[in-house]
C-alpha cells in the first residue's frame, strides 16, 4: 500500500478501541459507523450501553493492568470515555508504539483533581484558589490553625463522578461521610454563569473550538436545568472564555476532544472549574445543533482527520433526563409523546433499566431559529416528562 | 398498567420487527437507539449491515411464508425497508392481529408496478402512459401489430431493485435479454426535472410532507449526480408536486414513510413515477439537513408517535458514492481526507468490503446555509472522493 492509503480507517483491517462502554461510548459508536470503522469496547459491565453497538465486546476491569495491555494489544487506535483508567497500563502501550489519544501524559494531569488544579497554577492559567491535602484529616488541622475557612468545596482527588467526589463543606460534620483519601478544599466562586467550551484539537495541530454553551442553574434548587448553545453572554466574555480554553488545550497536550468547564465570575472574570479529554455533557446538543457533532469531531481528531465545522446551524438547547425524586425500580417515561409533539424535540434514551432519584437516564435536545423559542420548548419538556418507576407510578 | 402507558415503547418490552437488514435499516436502527426500543432483523445475509446494528437478528429468507410468519410472531410492530417481502405472511400476520407498517394492502399496491401503475389511473393520477404485459413475448406482438412504438421503457412487474428491473427499450434486440415475465412499457417522458416527495403519516391520520427535493443529472451519462433539497423550482410547481404526493398518500393508505417520485414535464406537469413506502435515497439528506430526518419520522408514524418537524434547518445536498468503473475488488476510499476538509461534509460508508463498477457503496451529505455554496462543495466532493479496488488502485 502506498503512502496515501496509510491512513484509509475507511476499508481497512483498521480497529478502533475504546476503554469504557457506557453511554458516551455508544453516542461515539454511532459516529463510527457512518465511516465504517470496526470498533472494540472494554467495560467492567456486562449490561454496558455499548455492547449492542460494537464489533467486538471484552468484559473486564478499566482499572486492571493486564486488562487494559491485553485489550489494548490488537486495536490500531486507542481513546477513552471514561478518564478513571489504568494510566500505567495505557503509558505502557504507548511506550510499545500504540498510539493512544488522549496521550497518558495529558491523562495523568487530568485524572487527579489535585494534580489538575497545580496545573493551573503552573501554566498562569486562572481557576479557584484551593489547598491540597494528603488525607482528609490534614483539613481538619488545616480549619483547626485557621488556614481554611468554612464555605468550601471539598474534591476527592481520584474516581470522581457524575456529582460523587463534590461536596460544600459548611461545617466540620459535612466533612464526617467523605472518604479519607487525598483531596482539595477549594474556594466558592460566586459565579454569575457557569460556561463551557469544547476545544478539539488532531495530532496534526488542526484546533477549532466549539461556541460557548451556558448552564443556566434551576433559581432554587441550585442544579443545572439547561445547557444552552450558544451562551447569552457578553461578545467580549465569550471571547476571554474560548481564548482561556485554548490556552488549557495547548498546555495539556491533549488530543480529541477537551470539555472546559468554566466560571463567569460577577465581575466577568473566567476561571477554569475542571477539564475532560472526551465527548462531555455540555456538548451533546451538538448532534441535532452542530454542522459537526462533538462525536464525529473526536473520532475525526483522534483518527488525525481534517476536522469538522464547530460552527451552529440552529441554537441549541439540552436538558438532562434525571430521575425523579421518590422513584425506584424499573423505568417509564411518562407524557413522552406530548415532548415528541413539540417543535424541534429529540430525547436520547440511554437504556437504564432502573430509575432512582437524580440517576441520569438520557436527554433531550431542543433546537430552534431562535434561541428563546427554544429556551421556551426546553421549559415546556422540563415541566411535562417525568422519569418515574412503573411500580410507583 | 393505565392507558396512558400502553404505548410506552420507551421502556417496556416492546419490540420492533424490521423485514430486510441492508443499508437503510441500519440507519432506521440508529435512530431506534435514540428511544431505545428493542429490535429484531430479519434477512437472508448473514453478513447483512443490520446484524451488529439490532438487538437480535434471524437469518432467514424475507420471501419465505413461515420464515416471515415465525418471525412476525414475537414482535410487536412489524415494518420493512424492502419492498420485496412474502405478502401472504403479513397478511396473515395482520389478519392473526399482528400490527404491520406500511399494511400488506399498501405494499401488495406498490410491489407489483403494473398493479401500482393501474392504481395511479384508477384513481385519477398522473402518471406516464403503459401498457401492462403478462408475459414478455406480447410486447412483441404489441410492436409487431402497431399498437407500441419505439422507445419507450420496459420495467419488470416485480423484484426490481437498484436499477434492475428497468430498461430503455430503443430496437428488438434490447428485449432479448429481458426476463421473460410480467411487466409494462411505459411512454418516455421527456422531463425538465426528476423530482422526489416524502410524505409521512401515523395511524391518528397525522400527515406531513418534506420539501420537494430535485435530483440533478449528470449533462452526458444520463445518471442522477446530486439529491438537492430544496428544489430549484418554482413555488408553484412544488406545491403542485406536494399536492400530487399528498394525493397518492391519501389513497394508497401506507403508515410510515412514503417517498414519491416525479417528473415535472416541459411544460410543467407532474406525473408520478414510482413510490416506496419506506426510507428512500431521495431523503438522505435529512439526516444532516431537516429537523426531523426520515428514519427517525418513519419511527415515529409507525409507533403512531407525533411526528416531527419536515423542514429544513440548512439546503443540503447528497452525493451517491458508487463503485468506480474498472475497479472490482476489495473497496478503497481514495481521497476520504481531503473531502472530509471540506465545510459541511458528512460521508455514510455503507461498509460493503468489496466494490464493483456502479455499485452502491455509501452516500456523501453537504450542507451549507446557502444553497448555491452547497452545490458548489457538492462537486467538489463529487469530483475528489474515488471508490477504487485496492488491486487496481
Amino acid at each position: 500500500m502506498s503512502a496515501k492509503y496509510e491512513k484509509n480507517y475507511f476499508s481497512s483491517d483498521f480497529t478502533l478501541g475504546i476503554l469504557g462502554g457506557g453511554q458516551l461510548g455508544k453516542m461515539l459508536l454511532y459516529e463510527t459507523r457512518k465511516f465504517d470503522i470496526r470498533t472494540k469496547v472494554l467495560d467492567a459491565s456486562d449490561e454496558a450501553p455499548c455492547k449492542i453497538a460494537c464489533d467486538q465486546f471484552v468484559l473486564g476491569s478499566l482499572m486492571d493492568y493486564d486488562t487494559v495491555i491485553d485489550f489494548g494489544q490488537d486495536v490500531d487506535v486507542l481513546t477513552i470515555e471514561i478518564e478513571n483508567v489504568n494510566l500505567d497500563a495505557l503509558e505502557q502501550l504507548e511506550e510499545n508504539g500504540k498510539t493512544v489519544y488522549p496521550p497518558t501524559r495529558a491523562l495523568r494531569t487530568i485524572q487527579n483533581k489535585a494534580k489538575q488544579k497545580l496545573f493551573y497554577v503552573d501554566n498562569g492559567i486562572p481557576t479557584a484558589p484551593f489547598s491540597r491535602f494528603a488525607y482528609k484529616s490534614e483539613i481538619n488541622d488545616s480549619i483547626a490553625n485557621g488556614a481554611l475557612e468554612f464555605p468550601f468545596i471539598w474534591k476527592a482527588a481520584q474516581f470522581g463522578y457524575d456529582g460523587q467526589g463534590v461536596k460544600v463543606v459548611r461545617k466540620l460534620e459535612d466533612l464526617e461521610a467523605l472518604p479519607t483519601g487525598e483531596c482539595i478544599a477549594e474556594k466558592m466562586i460566586d459565579f454569575k454563569n457557569e460556561l463551557a467550551v469544547i476545544v478539539c484539537r488532531n495530532p496534526n495541530g488542526e484546533v477549532r473550538t466549539y461556541p460557548v454553551v451556558e448552564m443556566e442553574f434551576h433559581p432554587e434548587a441550585n442544579q443545572v436545568e439547561y445547557v444552552i448553545c450558544p451562551a447569552r453572554i457578553d461578545d467580549k466574555v465569550a471571547r476571554k472564555a474560548q481564548e482561556i480554553a485554548l490556552k488549557v488545550s495547548e498546555k495539556i497536550g491533549h488530543i480529541g476532544l477537551l470539555a472546559v468547564e468554566l466560571f463567569q465570575t460577577q465581575d466577568d472574570e473566567i476561571l477554569v472549574n475542571e477539564v475532560a479529554p472526551r465527548p462531555h455533557n455540555s456538548g451533546h446538543y451538538s448532534i441535532e445543533a452542530s454542522y459537526t457533532n462533538q462525536f464525529e469531531q473526536h473520532i475525526r481528531a483522534i483518527l488525525n482527520l481534517p476536522l469538522g465545522n464547530t460552527q451552529s446551524k440552529v441554537a441549541g438547547i439540552m436538558v438532562n433526563l434525571v430521575g425523579a425524586e421518590n422513584h425506584t425500580g424499573e423505568v417509564l417515561y411518562e407524557h413522552m409523546e406530548e415532548i415528541l409533539a413539540l417543535d424541534g424535540v429529540t430525547p436520547h434514551i440511554y437504556g437504564k433499566k432502573q430509575t432512582r432519584p437524580f440517576r441520569k437516564m438520557g436527554h433531550v435536545t431542543i433546537v430552534n431559529q431562535d434561541l428563546a423559542k427554544a429556551r421556551e420548548i426546553a421549559q415546556q419538556v422540563k415541566e411535562t416528562i417525568k422519569v418515574i418507576s412503573k411500580q410507583d407510578g
